[in-house]
């Protein structure tokens, strides 16, 4: 992976893709969750996410301030959707769905080179009324070897979509979906 | 325009559309911007927009606490571009870009019908250290009669996309853009 200028990171999020963030827990046991509630907060960047105590990966992250947001482009659809349906407290995710741990530079939190861009991120604030996480950016990278990089979106329904094709995984994204979807 | 279930609302948002913001200022005065800063915070829809006193709309946000969040498609992206490039102050953005205000139910500011979705919100809170907007949605309109709806995205270097499709906009978004891009 090439290193990417941290000001132009804030484009890597801006259109919304579905992320994984990636967490060490202190203890030598990193782990990954799948989120699409992001937003760029800044240029400088700084992102939120918006996560709380429900997620296991969010005592690494107050515990760490520590996380890289990696972001999947569609081939690895469902090995991001078993990431995004289970939970680190019973399994390897790493090892289950195939992803590897790359040492990052300024964080414990491993980076995912399967993944076409990896953002370091320092936590810089909770604001726990509305489980908001605030992330700075540190330092960037992007695997410049590809020629595309088709990330996707999750519509909240059960279904994703990258360059205008759908993909439907309702059954596996049910537990997760709203009530009544 | 036919109601959508509140429930259904959130889905609209998470996969990181470009919005634009349709206000009342309480004086008569609605404007619109364009934002693509935003995220869902929970099912119940509660969103968050990342914006602040440096945008007109702002000011009004804050005094009448209420907005409609207008989803268009890509067929009206260089009216989006428009109004996410010129200010409230100095135009009339539903004149000048063809922008129809139509009464909302629960708030003062108007829905934009050219939109294939717009959410009525209320404003619930100002995160003031992050510039962050919360927003409590209190109704959804969906025009039911469109085949298809192709929501965009930004990628905040003067481009958007839509069905992986690339529309370059770069001499008009680039006052808006980070130093540097």
């Amino acid at each position: 992976m090439k290193e990417l200028e941290l000001y132009k990171a804030f484009t890597l999020i801006e259109p919304g893709p579905v992320l994984m963030v990636s967490t060490a827990d202190g203890r030598g046991r990193p782990n990954l969750m799948t989120v699409s509630w992001n937003m760029v907060l800044d240029f400088t960047p700084c992102f939120a996410l918006a996560t709380g105590p429900w997620n296991f990966s969010f005592d690494a992250l107050m515990k760490t301030r520590e996380c890289v947001l990696a972001i999947p482009t569609i081939d690895l659809l469902d090995r991001v959707v078993g990431v995004g349906t289970t939970s680190g407290d019973e399994i390897d995710k790493f090892k289950k769905f195939g992803f590897t741990k790359m040492p990052a530079v300024e964080v414990s939190a491993p980076l995912i080179p399967e993944c076409y861009a990896n953002i370091e991120c320092k936590v810089i604030d909770y604001i726990r009324r509305h489980d908001i996480v605030v992330l700075q950016a540190v330092r960037a990278w992007i695997d410049a070897s590809r020629k595309t990089n088709p990330i996707f979106h999750y519509r909240g329904d059960g279904t994703f979509v990258a360059d205008g094709k759908e993909y439907v995984r309702y059954a596996k994204m049910k537990p997760k979906m709203a009530p009544g979807l």
